[in-house]
Order: structure tokens, then sequence, then C-alpha cells
């Protein structure tokens, strides 16, 4: 996995879309996960879940925070390098995490948090150094709006089903997971549709119209070939 | 159970949610589970609970209705007089169940089907003699937009959350879940509001306005205490 | 204005949004107040203005039903006759009234209810034979959503602004709002379409295609003179 | 196409939807458009395609009902036993037709009319025996909201592409497109898989549960093919 | 009031609501107000309340702000250093206020302006100098979506309940309402919630997991008090 | 028209939706079409409309790119200097065009992109250099959601009817359209508007309160003519 892992922080998740698209995969990129702060590192782990049901009032409370199944075990179980995904059901009353729980997920080394929901305490969160893709900022606590029920279960987030031990990529233009089973194969096939991208946007910037380069006629490919060739 | 579910069997929807609000329980209605043919019996019955998560398209296919965890096997796993509730995260456009599906729950005694999604089917679902409150109906089948992922556990259904054991109560306002602990407490005040509601009834039929007997005053206190001797 | 309302309750909702927008006003058809009962009387009236906020825990709970700012005062409130239009906000999750208190403005020979939110207890409304359009029912009490701050203040109601005094015509295809000087025009404007519009029906019912009929040119105008002259 | 029209009147709507993803098209459903009278004969026709656009009050007026391009126009235009589609753009506030227009398109024998949008003059649709798949009524006409662009041109009508010719089936579950080329063999196999729901309901009736019959396994294959023998 | 306003400037709207949370209110974050400009100075202030219906096209025109009843007349009633808060119905189509009456607010030394609707000008209100919270931006005046009907009145905004005379708190987590008889306790306890997480934060950074943390057993506790102690 | 678009340049989308609401247009303003980078110049152009329906499987693939309906060919049809305005029929989760497409169109001197969906390829598009307003980002090509049908069509974009010819200036506000035949005039009536409001700003910072001023009465009209006249 650590090559493939390697392969697809150079792969937009742009591309990656593409990629699953062709293998007849639609359904990968979740909705309302957006990165809170735009600009930084592609992040590449497994997808650890997280899974949110709605507050029922006498179960989520500040007291629920102390009990065994609370988020503040589930961090504890997070292995080093992976990425956290959270279905909020996209709830943006109730942010799920705050600073202090985002620090200690920076502490254990989680390369990321993914969720549908919001975060709390922008901040805090935003000093703590873990990168963060959610639909926002809100200032109540989980249990305003939500019950903690359970880790690395089967999840829906932002229109997603996502499986613990996906492989989850995001940048920009938002976060996608991969099908266990399909990572290589998109690490590999991204690669190359970057390679062939770059060659676009040499040829557009020299004045070449896209139809018949992008997707490629057999003149494009021709050019394409000389490309690489020379390229190395 | 048995006394308090006869008893919740003669209370209103609406009233278990002003009893519950009294306990400081506001999330305990279904959000979109109204009935699919109005006018029926009330149905009461413990929650046995069915999860949805969005269809990833190499899983969520016709195949996979014969896999082990399917909802073909969840039906064989529901008890007698139990209520199927499902979390289909109030997706419109497909089917969570369609005829065969809702003909084999009837066999199985299954009290009622609630969901916040859709069934399929309709006119076969009618017929089915099954008691249903959903969203209303759609044609494309479960897998169109969703993956079943498993049964008995926590779930959000219409934004509340649903414990396996909760007590769920459906009529024509829709449906309710009790907490499994506050099931003997909310029928028997559930109840009592009920018997007051009928006194409130009578003498609004004769002319009484409301303030001072809705919530009652004194006198209204003292009219219902004769009105109950009376009527035994 | 009796002669008006009387010549209102032959002129289809659907009309009288057309005499508006001649009159430049689009707003006046307030989304989601649907009949509860489809099938029954148009009714029209004056404006009763009710109005709600969001629920605040200290403050709308059942003890409020009791305080002077109340529905059940705004109840006593309410002129015979009047249509009682409640601003429930679009709110879909509580019953802004359930069966007690709409026997009592049945009793108070109310016109009508009209709310872009819900009612409860649904069987028990329709029993009171009181016209109610809404967007539905739920089983929780207002309370457990809205907070109840006033009446006879200017709303909104499904879109619309609404003002006392204003009239209000509500049939099948739902509820519209008359500022109250245009109320007599309208009504005029409105008989005349509806007789255009009878003349049109028997015209496509003898095979007449619309261009030239639907609006009318110089030849179908001169049918319908003749029409006109021949019905008296 | 007649044989295929005739035995897609005997396909449910539900079934067509799965044999269409057996071929890798999820997006066939029209969400929002139910029948406005349940219970009717399902119909069968090719497209005739309508498109809205957004209200620009300086053209969407009473006055632009005469122009060329209007929905006068369209009507004249449509083929006996088509079934019109009109992209309202999911609007709910403005009906696209009223009972005048209804009535045409029954003279012409237009076979249904089908839109995400919403009618009017809920009475007069209802009279004029023309079956409608729609999202509801609303009072205020088309121009209120809406601009007619013209005619048989590719849609988006509830979340699908429909396109002039392709074939749409309606019923209870509300109303399918099937792409032209596709349409004997959906008839086909619709026709068949049909036929094996009986069977299942038949097994159903007598108690045999799901897993293994739906789908079906060597042994359901076998007790099928007998009871597809004798039936003949 | 006074100390308590500047407790409150040193308390997250993050602690505030989970404050209030302890004391049965949920309802006090409004959704969609969230800063125009993140990163400014956390405002403190008294509600005013600003009251929108939806636009009637006869009465919400540009002459319509000269009236008497107008938001220009209400500017010149907001005292130095109240909030100014605005119920626009979460209408995100015409901004409620432009540079002119912004710069007119800061003038009038208003602490600042929090709707759950949006303002328009964004160039002009940034450089007002006025802090705003809204959903956003849209060129429209409110006139095109909006009438304005009176100030100093109960106002829904983003969901919640506003009262004349509540406290906001508006920082980058958004802006919550305090009921004016919990300020002084929400002040302090909010204070001491912020010390405790300040030690918290320290443990964190020095590797110390949640559980038995956040919230604290005895041995945290214990530390805690060291902690303060030392702090002095 | 040149000078038409010259002085357009000087004036805000938030005055030109002014302008035309006193001319009786109020749905000029494309919800959702905003800025992907804030703080640029100002856009003026004529519409060139490109139009999407939702996907179909069979349709909408990376194959299709190469189609003569294609965006491709779309591009090469875009005069200099035009906006490009997209019917992404509010969709979000699949950006209409990508880094590349982005590209040719500012290589072909376009001079903006304007829809009511989305773009992919965010970083890339921002070097682009090409002023995008949209309503953020998505990872999924357009492909994934949506099939394109063809150009300079009137569309829909952002609940505005649009049509070709329009003349579209957009900036921080948003981007709003004017009807050709009306852009001279708007042009006229802003710039004269901007001028007054140049002068209220004045009068705001020397301490003037807006009643009497904005709207201005008798005494305000005749400051405001001599500042004009000061000012030359």
């Amino acid at each position: 996995m650590t090559a493939a892992f390697a392969m697809l922080r150079r792969v937009t998740t742009a591309t990656i879309t593409t990629v699953l698209l062709k293998k007849g995969i639609r359904r990968c990129w979740m909705q309302g996960a957006m990165p809170l702060v735009p600009g930084g590192a592609r992040a590449v782990g497994e997808a650890f879940t997280l899974r949110f049901v709605p507050v029922r009032e006498d179960l989520a409370t500040p007291e629920s925070w102390g009990k065994p199944i609370s988020t503040r075990a589930a961090i504890e179980a997070m292995p080093a390098g992976c990425i956290a995904v959270a279905d909020a059901m996209g709830v943006t009353s109730a942010g799920i995490f705050g600073d202090i729980l985002v620090m200690r997920m920076a502490k254990r080394s989680v390369a990321a948090l993914v969720t549908d929901g919001v975060i709390r305490d922008k901040a805090g969160c935003m000093a703590a150094n873990l990168p963060i893709w959610c639909q926002g900022t809100a200032a109540p606590a989980s249990v305003n709006g939500l019950t903690f029920v359970g880790w690395n279960e089967p999840i829906a987030c932002g229109g997603c089903a996502i499986f613990p031990g996906d492989v989850v990529v995001a940048d920009d233009d938002g976060a996608v997971a991969i099908p266990k089973n399909l990572v290589e194969q998109v690490a590999a096939e991204g690669e190359e549709q970057e390679r062939y991208e770059s060659f676009v946007v040499s040829e557009v910037e020299r004045g070449v119209p896209l139809p018949g380069l992008y997707p490629p006629d057999d003149a494009a490919r021709a050019r394409y070939a000389a490309w690489k060739a020379k390229r190395g």
C-alpha cells in the first residue's frame, strides 16, 4: 500500500473520481466535506469511521462524554496515519469535535478529519494543525444535536457509503473514498491520467483547441507519445 | 409490558409527545414517517431496527439481495409483534421494500413497518395488509440508492435516535419512539391525559372557552374531579 | 364587503392569482397551505393573524399555554367569520393546534384555519368540522418547536406577507391573500374571468384549439359576446 | 413498438427500474411526478417534451400565452398517444397547466401529462380525464414563476434526462423513462420478471422464506420451472 | 451587566452553548449567521431586533424606504452598543442592508449586525467596519424579497427565538443569544469552563489522553486544583 | 454597446438590481453564482449560454466528451469577450468544467464563467486567470451528474431566465443579467444612482441620519445638486 499511497499523493481527487467513474463508481465524493483551510497538502489514509445518530435528550448530555462508547474512546482507538471519517448525517448545527479533541487527534498522528457535519472552536481547531474537511463551523457541541454510537462500522458520509479500510484522499476539491480492493489500480491509472493532463496543459498553453486533444484523436496520441518519450 | 402496550393502544401519539416533553424529551417523533393508508388502527410494538447507508455501485446490486447481510435475512430475524424501523436517511428516490418483502413481513406477524424513506410496489404493499408509515412511494429498488448494512443497531429515523427495544407507537399523526425505561410511566400518564382531554372536549362542546380550562384552573379541576367521579 | 365576499365564493383561487398578477402582485399564494380534507367548499374571510417564533426551551412549555399571550387567548379574540392565518415559519415537526383548539375555533364560528405549518390530532381536527389548510400533520405540540408571540400583526405565511384585514380565499388549489383595498376590484374582475373561462370550456368541448381562443382573438371575442348575450 | 407498448402496460414501473439498473441505468425515475389521482391505469407512451425556465417579469405575462412559442402552440403539436413530459425545474408554486389546457390535451388524445412541477385548477383537471403525474397543485399560473421556451428538446424532469422519443411508463409508483433503443428489450425482460414475481408471491403466500427464493437458488429455480410449465 | 459583558468577551460562543445546554437550553445558536470577515474580535451586546416578512409587490418598493416604519427609522432608534439582530427568514436572495445603512449603524456605535439573511454591497460593508454575522451576500435590495415590518419585537433568527434584551455574543463559531435573566450566571460559569479547558489544553499538549481528563476523573480534578493554585 | 459596457464596469450589481426593480424586473440575480476568488474586477459581457440536463448513464460518459455536442465544441464557439453562463440546475456534486477547459476559455478571451453549479480542479482553475462565479468546487466531472445538451439556447441559471445576448455583470455581490433592450438605459440610470450614493456616503460620513437623505427629501436634493455642481 505504501507505494500506492505515495502515488495517490500526486493524483488529484478530480482525477480519482474520473478513474472510478470508468470503473462504474459514481458515488465516491463526499458532499459537504470541504477543507476548513484551503491550500494545504493532499491527505491520504485509511478510513477510520465514526457514527452519530440524532440527539435524544436523555442520552446526549455533557455527562455522556465520559461513557465507554464516546468520541474520546474512539480517538484512543485511532491508528496513526488513519483518516477519521465521521457520519454526522449532514447536521450543520452541532460541531462534532472542538479544539481539544482535535488536538488529541493530532497528538495521536491522525492524518486528517473528514465529516459531512461541522466542527466547533474554529480558531483552536486551526491552531491544532490537523487537516480538516467539513461543512463549516457551529458553536454548539455534538450533544446539542447528535448522539455518538460507535466506530469502525459502515457509515454514510456526504451521500457516500464509507467502509472501514476504504482509502480516503482529500484536497481542495474535497474528499473521495476508494474501495480497498481498487486502491493500487486507481493509483496507477490516476498517475497516468495526470501525466496525460500535463501534456494537455502544455498543448492548451500553445493554443491547441480541445476537440481532438481531450479526449485525444490519433494525432494527439502521437504527439503525447513523443512528449512522453522526450520527458523520460 | 403487555399492560402498558394495551394502554398505549388507547393513547394518541400526540399525547405521548406531550408526556415525553414534560420529561425533557423533545426528539421522539419521526419526521416523514406518515401512514401509507390513513385511518387504520394504532400500532404498538418494540423497535427492530434496520440500517441503510448510501449506494456504492460495486456493492448495492440486485445480486447483493442474496448475501448474508441482506434485507431478506433481517426479515427472518424479526420477532412476531415487533415494529420494523428502517433508517433510510430520508432518501425518497429508492423504495426500501417492495410488495414481496412486505408480504413476508406480514407472514412473520410483524406489527408494522416505519421508515423515513419510501416503499415501492404501492398497490402490492397495500394488499399485503402490513401497516406502513413512510414518506411515500418510489419505483426504484433500494439498491438504486441505498446499501443495507445491518439490523438491531442504534439508528437515525426521521431526525430521532432509535435504539433496539424502544417502544414505537404509530397512528394518523405519525410515529413516536418511547425510551424502553419510560414505557410504563408514559402509558399511565398518557391514559390520564386522554381522560382529561375527553372532559375538555365535553366542556368545549357545551361552549366553555379554553383559558382556565386547558390548562385547568381550580374551578376546572373541580369540575373534572366531579366528571371523573360520575364517569366511574 | 358582503357582496364582494359572495362573488369571491364563486371565483377560484387560480383565477384570483391571475387577476392579481395583472395588477403586479405575484406573491399572494401561500406555499404549503393545502386543504387537510380536499373537496370542501371555498372559504372566504378576513385574515386574523397568529405569529410563532422558534421554541426556546425555558419559554415554550406546556405551562405557557396558560399565559396571557397564548394561542388560547388569541382564539377568544377571533371574530366570527374570520380566517385565522398562522405563521409557523413552515415548521412541519410541531402541530400548531390540536383537536381541542380547533373545536373551540369552530364553536366561535371561525371560517377556516390557514397555516404554513401543520396541525396535530388529525382525526379529532377532521371531526371538528373547521376547514383547515396546512402542510399536514405532526404528533408533537407547538411548544415542541414553536413559541407563540402574538396576534393581529403582519406575518409571513408560505412565502407571502399577510396583513390583518387582508381577505383570504382558499379552495383545493390552496389559499391566497388579497390586499384589503383591492378586494372589490378583484372580485368583479374574477367573476368576469370565470365567465369567459366557462365560454372557453364550452368551446374546447366542441373541439376548438386554444390558439386564438385563450387568449382570444377578434373572432373568439365575437363568439364570446354572442354566447354571453344568449346566456343572459 | 405496438407489441412492446402492450407488454409494458403489464409491467410495473418498479420492475422497469430494476431491469434498467441491470443495464447500468440508475437515473430513470422522475422524482416528484406522482399520480394526481392514484389507482388509475398504467400509462405508456412516447415522450413529447416541454421546457420551462424561470419567470422574467417582462416576458412571462398573461399576454405571452398568445405568442408563437407558447404552451398552447405546443399542445397543438402533440401527436395522439404521446405522453407530455414537462420540465418545470421542480417549481411547486406555479401550476404549469390548468383545466382548460388539460381539457384540450385530452381532446387531442394525449395519453398523459408528466411533470416535476404542479398543475392548477385541480378540480377541473380531474374532470378532464387526462391522467396526470405531478408534485401537486398550486393556484398561480405558470407565468407567475415560469417562462415557456420550447418543445421536443432534451429536458430535465425530476432529476432525469428525458429525450424526445424516450418511452415513458407511469403508474402508482411514479413515472419512468426508457431510452428508445432499449424499449423492446426492457419490455421482454420486464414481462419475464413479472412472471417470476408472481411465482414468488405464490411461494410467500404458502410460507416460504425469502432467502433462497428471491433471488432464487437452484431449488427455487426448479420449482419456478415447474410452476411455469404447469401455468402454460 | 458591565462586568458580565467584560467576562463574556473572554468566553467563546462554543462554551456559552455548553453552559446553556446544562441549563436545558439547546436552541441558542443562530444557524446561518457567520462572520462576514472571520478572525475579528468577539462581539457582545444587547439584542435590538428587526423583523422582515416576505415581499408584497405593492408595499416593498424603493419608495417604502422613506416610510415611518422603515429600516432607516429603526437604525435611528438603535442605542449605542446594541447588537442589531434581523429576522430575514433565512432569505438569501435579497440583502437586508447595504453599505450606506451599515455605515450609518457604525456611526451610531452599534456593536454588530447579526442576521439569518444576507447583506449587499459587500465591499462597502467591509469598509464600514461594522462587524457583521450573516449568511453571505446578494446584490438585490431587501425590497426585492422582503418587507420590513418593525423593531424590538420577539423574532426568529436562524432557528432561535430572540427577544429584545437578550444578550448576544458572536465570534468565529457564530452568534448565540443568552436569555436576559441568565446572563450573569452564564458569564461566571463560562469563565470557569474556559479556565478548565486551558488546563486541559496544557494536559493534552503533554500527551495526556482525554478519557479521565475531559470530563475529569478525581485524579484530573486534583491536577486541575494544583494547576489553578499555581496559576493564581 | 461599448459605451454602455464601459459605464456598467463602474456600476455595482447591487445598483443594477435596484434599477431593474424600478422597471418591474425582480428576477435578475443568479442565486449561487458567487466569485470563486473575491475581490477581482467587475466582469461585463454578453451571455453565451450552456445547458446541462441530469446524467443518463448510457450518455454521460468520458467518451461523450468527444461528441459534436460537447462542452469542448461549445467553447470553440464562444466569441471573445462573452460571458459563458451555464445552467447546471444548481447541482453541486459535479464540476461542470475543470482546469483544462477553463484554460482554453481563457485562451479564447472569454471574459468570465458564470454558473449555478460548481467547478473542479480548483487550484488549476484559479491559476488559469479566468474570472469564475459559481457555487463552489467538487471533484467529480460533469458526466458524473450532468449531460451537456447544447449552447445559445434560453436557460435557467440560479433562478433566473437567461437569454443569449442578455448582458451579464458580475462582481463580489454576484452576477446579474440585464435584458438586451434595457442595457443602455440601465447603464445610464445606474451611473446616476452611483453618483447619488457617493454623495450619500459623504453625508453619512459627516453624521447625517438617513431619514430624509436616502431616499432624499427636498433639502437633501438641494444639497446633492450643490455637491454635484461643485464636483463638476
